[in-house]
């Protein structure tokens, strides 16, 4: 046990830790009551139609963090993926603490903050690769691995009381074809130093094996365009600058132009062009060039991997995209992997290509995607070079994160402590232990209001996508007599249920004609919910008001 | 082309050709003005939160054969899956013939007949396995196949016109445990007869290879669960009786005892058992039984693979089951596949059964499932057997049935049609042709209440979950001026949202206040949604009612 007003080592997620995305993971160093914090990524989880309609995007909670915003030394960005930064815009005003991140990354955190009007306000700090940064009593020393996107960095965290690792988003790859492959001296040397805590991705920790390397999904992608006579299209995530680097000279090899549609992709490109890669990437034409070419001689990168409504690739499909079109001897390669939840969308937009007799070649059937994450045998790997004494798995569901401690424990890590967010964990001094639980949960972004996911606006609108809605007015007169009909607004139920509802409220209120009684509300909202209740079976959300004249 | 008066023989999907679920498939005899119908599967779809929000299932439009039910000579069910059999409770009504099934399948119609208070009013005509009915110009003859259910059938409908084989959901496994094989030399007879057309499954059209055997389901659940100690639950769609009776099996070979959880479990196993199967099945525990016994001597037999939340896997994951409790050393393994759309449940499942420590097993990294649909091997070897002029892929969404359709054409059938619901196609005589489109959509099941999707309903409260809703009731009085302050009801939005909305409605209306205008409705509507485009960048539900008083 740390004695009070000794120095400790903790680690605190306030997001990641139960979900893939909105990371956000901060080390704190002193004693308990004047904690210094080093913040870890800072992303997004995007929103989802069944348990969140109408929000865009998730962020974690950071209200704890937020209220000793003094003691906050930095912001550490690991690499440029949207669930590791994207939630920057919205949450550094709470924190407006220094940021630090490699060029690529650094460059697109400025488009963001320039979305955000922050451009003027915020300074971040690159740090070039392998570089080190001090904050306070942590001491950061970036180390390049391998992930799906250029510039992925783990963090080797030292502080008097040990060396943390924290992973960051990784994989092994001997061929990443843009960037460096995961310095697996640097690790083993942090190994041989001494690592206290290795925090690790758990994204891949139920798949078996090795997640592949981006070279062979270049001649698999090489093999099958190759095959192809008409127009191409290939969707992949934008992010991943070696896949298009990949495609773009895949193109040229069988004589085909390069187009880029959609925003996304002309975003990426830039910035990594901007930032040293890409150099040797061939020009690309814009969209209505393309058009003009046969079909075999063009290629469309294009957004929408995932299906994405307003994205290029849903547009092309449902032709009404302005300039690029697809029909009966083209094809669409998907690139890419389907997240979970994605499912039903992506197979829409595979039944809107075939019904314009596209044909869609996807990694089911062809070696067109590799994951960015570890799998099992890379994380036996990860703990053989650090040796922790302790696994903590992040970057995952409890699923992934369970199964992964179990991994690290048959590897023989003396501790692996499965976190969840607003857990703190003690990581020295003695062995890890849970200390305390903060305030944490989720913020949405509703249209362009932040709202606790505990107030419950996702559930109200579920409610209301279940069974919709009765709302009544009742008109009183000043003595609380009824002295008019009740105006209902019924919406999202059936006519005959409406009908049923309306004649019940109106018999009700046509009782109290004259009359009023102090359970005159309360009578009518049962009574339209009761009429739902035996027309439909389902009860909508019933509310009413009084109007007093 | 046929002239008129000329018999034709058509066939008319109303369900099936553009999802997996909610089969109808109609054959029509005659001339086009007079034509019989033989009705072939009645199914439902289950609805989905994302699309379909508050429906529980989804059937067929049947109007355009309803309106015409003196010609419907029967209705005949391949077998006893909800996709094929789940609507007849709701739509015989509208179709009032007669029914024909095997006995497995008859009993599960009856079940369902009850429970819609039909039971009195219809007779289930019995089929032997091998079995024929007549019904007018349908000769129909029951073809043994194998699925994954008891007593599967292909139908080979014999006509004045030509022979169609309905291969109904099959697959090929040369030992599925219980009921039958594929009647492969009884499919080739029909070929060396002569086949018009094989309308078949598509659900696997998009996969290589074979579906694999049910006996090596059994050898591979057999070895996990011999292995462990803790109390074992396996969860598997109940209406698999073949899987039940291995699971059964390997329980006693084990010395586990078994208990069935759930009502689906309970009902499935005495149905099989009424009609002649699970001969052997072992004698089951009631749960309060099973819970007294070591952890290593008990096996739950559960519902709920899919994540259903009301599902016995669920509650036992919630911990509030009544009976059965699952902890750290426990083990359960789903025997299923994950039905497209599902994931985010099941896996919200699997998160819950990690949290209590429960190790979770699935396909992903062990044999215990295998598909009962036929893969591209097992489409090949159904069209070397039956060799039709005509292949109609079936059972798919628009993705399986056009790469079915591919499919068959390198197979070398002459031609392969792809048909979507309400188009009627043209079989014989002269080359298949799609020569009509009838009336046609989908039917939401509602509350109790049958909704058109057309209608609207599902997207109505996609709208309302999407930006919540604003209800607001002016009072005018006999002049049509405003007359008090208006209410407003406001559900599903932000709190600073709706202050905005309120604010900004009361001073439209309170410009209003004595006096009238044309447009006050619309002008308060309006300034209602631009108030809440401004404060939240969302446009919600907005409804305006007057009282007059």
């Amino acid at each position: 046990m740390a004695r009070p007003f000794e120095d400790e080592l903790v680690f605190l997620p306030l997001g990641g830790a139960g979900e893939i995305g909105m990371n956000f993971n901060a080390y704190g160093y002193g004693p308990a009551d004047e904690r210094k914090w080093l913040i870890v990524d800072c992303g997004v989880l995007f929103g989802r139609e069944t348990t969140s309609p109408g929000v865009d995007v998730i962020m974690p909670d950071i209200r704890f963090l937020a209220e000793q915003r003094q003691n906050i030394l930095a912001l550490v960005l690991t690499h440029a993926h949207e669930d590791h930064i994207g939630a920057i815009g919205h949450l550094w005003p709470m924190l407006r603490c220094p940021i630090h991140a490699t060029p690529f990354t650094a460059r697109l955190i400025e488009l963001k903050l320039e979305e955000a009007g922050l451009r003027d306000r915020v300074r971040v700090n690159p740090v070039p690769l392998g570089g080190r940064i001090d904050a306070g009593p942590f001491k950061v020393e970036f180390v390049s691995i391998t992930h799906s996107i250029p510039e992925p960095n783990a963090l080797a965290i030292r502080t008097p009381l040990g060396t943390v690792v924290h992973t960051g988003d990784w994989k092994i790859d001997p061929d990443p074809l843009v960037g460096e492959t995961t310095d697996e001296n640097g690790l083993r040397r942090l190994g041989d130093e001494g690592v206290l805590a290795t925090v690790c991705d758990s994204t891949n920790a139920l798949v078996q094996g090795h997640s592949g390397s981006e070279a062979r999904v270049r001649q698999g992608l090489s093999a099958l365009i190759g095959a192809l006579t008409g127009r191409v299209a290939v969707t992949a995530f934008a992010s991943n600058v070696a896949r298009l680097d990949s495609i773009a000279k895949i193109a040229r090899e069988h004589g085909r132009e390069v187009a880029l549609v959609g925003r996304a992709m002309h975003k990426i490109v830039a910035a990594a062009r901007e930032t040293g890669y890409l150099k040797d990437f061939p020009r690309v034409l814009d969209e209505s060039e393309a058009a003009q070419l046969p079909p075999r001689r063009v290629l469309y990168l294009c957004t929408g991997s995932q299906g994405e409504p307003r994205a290029a690739l849903s547009r092309i499909a449902s032709g009404d995209h302005p300039t690029v079109s697809l029909g009966p001897g083209d094809a669409v390669i998907f690139s890419s992997r389907i997240i979970p939840g994605n499912e039903l969308s992506i197979f829409e937009l595979h039944n809107r290509l075939a019904a314009i007799g596209v044909e869609v070649l996807t990694e089911q059937d062809h070696f067109v995607h590799v994951s960015g994450h570890p799998c099992r045998d890379e994380l036996a790997e990860m703990y053989r070079w650090t040796r922790p004494r302790i696994a903590v798995p992040v970057h995952g569901e409890l699923r992934h994160m369970s199964e992964h401690a179990r991994l690290a424990r048959s590897l023989q890590v003396p501790q692996a402590v499965v976190v969840e967010n607003g857990q703190l964990l003690r990581l020295a001094p003695g062995p890890a232990q849970l200390i305390d639980k903060v305030p944490s949960g989720r913020v949405h972004l509703d249209g362009r209001v932040l709202v606790e996911e505990g107030a419950g606006l996702a559930r109200a609108r579920r409610a209301l996508a279940f069974a919709g809605i009765i709302a009544i007015t009742l008109v009183l007169d000043s003595k609380g007599r009824v002295a008019a009909d009740p105006a209902l607004i019924v919406d999202g139920i059936p006519e005959p249920v409406q009908a049923a509802i309306r004649a019940a409220v109106e018999e009700e209120a046509g009782r109290h004609r004259g009359r009023g009684g102090d359970k005159l509300k309360e009578n009518v909202r049962r009574t339209a919910r009761r009429a739902a209740q035996e027309a439909w079976g389902k009860k909508p959300v019933t509310r009413v008001e009084v109007i007093e004249i």
